[in-house]
């Protein structure tokens, strides 16, 4: 499977799917046409928003429960951001999740029936804001919501439940789509972007039929889209690698190898111009600079699937080839996820931990990120930040992959990219 | 041709080919079987270590003059280092390089007859060392090399010239291996360290039939072997790129897009593991941050030949797709060389700035660094940090890549890893 994620029990408020009372028709045919010069601006003036501001955190999710595979793997190949197959996504895409359902629903068995995904990713969220309160109290309160792309709670009923809870619907108010992917992919952050934009459009459209849009009381939206460097989620990181090195004696501590292990891209995507390579690399610079550059590394890829090529060196064939050298002290990060997940709890402990390795006890994996607290302290870091920066989203993420020819991805850059542009104009006037 | 690299003048020094007076008959059959074990740890302490020091540039190197191409080229394809040609490589490699002579002369021709290579890495060692004599007195003083692996200056000749200037050769004497690409490639740097080692070998070896070996009064080497992120480096990459940003009117500034451009690797060589990649994206992310975030960019990859699948996205295909887009303002940064060569003077100014973009004003390429100052005083500080750490070579650099087979890299790595660990015994028995 291309990206295994896993579940989670739900943020009760996010996952409440009663009808919106300040519910909009959808409107989606038009965006559907990619006609992305329609993007409405949003009159967004971050610098002078005042709370509640809702925090959303964005994943692809996973299922709770084995019984959530068979939709888990349905919407996760119906999305062509993710697994492009084309026109036939509608027709491919179910045939090869019904296909892998049964062996996904074996995995998930085995490491506990189900994902915790969704309860870290609801921890993080409501500890991050109750920090957020303490130290951005112009933009508090703060509430947490969670929006996965293939599991619940879904982004279309995290957007709905934002406006039964008083936020746009005519009502205005601010949220932060928070990116809980430290390095951009259009296949993971962007997919999500996509969506939230649908939704949004969907759910506070109200275009006019001259082509104008009327988002007066729409929800302002900015994204924090990428963070790979932050220093707080190194510093998570490099604590947790140097615990794990504790584990081996002393003698052998030196020389035992870091494998940072990233999900890997189909190279047809990695050649479009993705970002994510080099991204997920700066991470991991950053972990090695901090810990001194004192052992050997490599940054290696996992997860790969089907018959197309993929970024390699892969995770598994480096623990085999390496081992088979004699080196059979190795330690693997997960260093593009922030919680456990199918990948780690069952691609690296089980079959590359349990079998590529043979449970060799020098073979071991640091622990995820999950509740950690210096780590949530970083998220409310950047959450602050962001908020008092005045930025709507990134420059880079404005920019389109070169090679890119999605027609969702170019309306929601062009959404984020006129937020920008409304800022600025906003900004300007006031000074 | 998979790396096309420049020509120069010479460092008279470093070319005189003179037999040297303390010349060893080589003995390399045995390295040659890759009987790595062999590789003798050199007795080397370079914190207790004095002057004179050999500071050693390593490079590819390019031709000098048009008349030069032929053997650059036959060099260039017999190794398998660079371009693995399996066990045709004698015949199949001699057999390329003819064939590609005649078009590479004619690129020569068109960028005034050679590459400048040779002047910018003569001046580069040259003006280091001047620096290095003020800042680190205790190893003066310092005598600079270039070491090519393609053209003149070659490493062979390189090293009888240290012989004959008194290092080595039973005389002892302390040289620094300086690799001038600030990432670490198998196919570049780790070349030109297993030829180094090779002549090493050679002309010092002095095998025991034992199989100890006897290096005393060798030289004793040590090794710079990447520095992605050194801020000297960071800095005279970001104000390049701000000079060039001023020739953009001040409205069109802020919205250019800056496109890092580094040598392409074969996925095979990526897929084993070199470390490359992930080095560059270092640089870059450390260039973009130094300049605030403030520029879309991708990172982006060069020189891509022949019909196997190579790293992406290319350079020359980027270029295309956003001018195509509407976005024509665009600055080349070539991100991986320090100097001038054919892939900036001919690849990007005449291929990609001048076809692809077919010469729009837009479209620029920033500087190299050359004989820019700041550049230079950043090399005179990573060779002060080296010089006065007692360090052999990073560890990092001990590391194979998981995927490696070559017997040559086995053996420059133990050879190395074999000065770390004799440098580790030196300080215990110092302190």
């Amino acid at each position: 499977m291309a990206m295994r994620i896993p579940i989670a029990r739900a943020v009760k408020r996010a996952t409440s799917s009663s009808p919106a009372t300040s519910f909009i028709p959808p409107c989606a045919s038009r965006w559907r046409r990619g006609n992305a010069t329609m993007a409405p601006p949003v009159t967004q003036n971050s610098v002078g928003s005042k709370g509640p501001t809702a925090m959303v955190f964005m994943n692809m999710g996973g299922p709770s429960t084995t019984d959530e595979v068979g939709d888990f793997l349905s919407r996760l190949f119906a999305d062509g951001d993710l697994i492009p197959l084309g026109r036939l996504q509608n027709y491919i895409g179910p045939y090869i999740a019904r296909r892998r359902t049964p062996k996904i629903i074996k995995q998930y068995a085995e490491i506990g029936g189900g994902s915790p995904i969704r309860k870290w990713s609801e921890y993080q969220a409501a500890e991050m804001c109750k920090i957020l309160d303490q130290t951005s109290p112009e933009t508090a309160p703060h509430k947490p919501y969670v929006a996965f792309r293939y599991a619940d709670p879904l982004t279309e009923d995290m957007y709905k439940q934002l406006i039964t809870d008083g936020f746009g619907g005519g009502k205005g108010g601010r949220a932060v789509a928070f990116t809980q992917y430290p390095q951009y992919s259009c296949s993971t952050t962007g997919s999500s972007l996509n969506e939230l934009w649908k939704w949004r459009s969907r759910l506070e459209g109200k275009r006019a039929t001259t082509g104008e849009v009327d988002q007066e009381g729409a929800i302002q939206w900015s994204v924090i889209d990428r963070w790979p460097t932050h220093p707080g989620l190194v510093e998570t990181f490099a604590q947790n690698i140097e615990k794990k090195l504790l584990e081996y004696p002393k003698e052998r501590r030196h020389d035992v190898i870091l494998l940072y292990s990233a999900h890997s891209l189909p190279m047809s995507v990695v050649n479009r111009g993705d970002p994510y390579p080099a991204e997920v690399a700066a991470t991991v610079h950053a972990v090695n600079e901090r810990l001194g550059q004192k052992h050997q590394y490599r940054l290696v890829w996992q997860s790969q699937v089907g018959p197309q090529p993929w970024l390699g060196a892969q995770t598994s064939n480096t623990v085999k080839s390496l081992m088979k050298k004699g080196h059979t002290d190795l330690i693997l990060i997960p260093i593009a996820f922030t919680s456990d997940h199918i990948e780690t709890l069952y691609e690296l402990d089980k079959e590359v931990i349990g079998e590529d390795a043979k449970g060799h006890e020098g073979v071991k994996r640091v622990d995820s990120l999950n509740g950690n607290p210096v780590f949530i302290e970083a998220l409310a870091d950047l959450a602050k930040t962001h908020l008092s920066s005045g930025i709507a989203c990134s420059k880079q993420m404005t920019l389109r992959c070169p090679g890119c020819t999605s027609e969702r991805c170019l309306a929601s850059k062009e959404f984020f990219a006129g937020q920008s542009l409304q800022l600025k104009t906003d900004l300007t006037g006031a000074a």
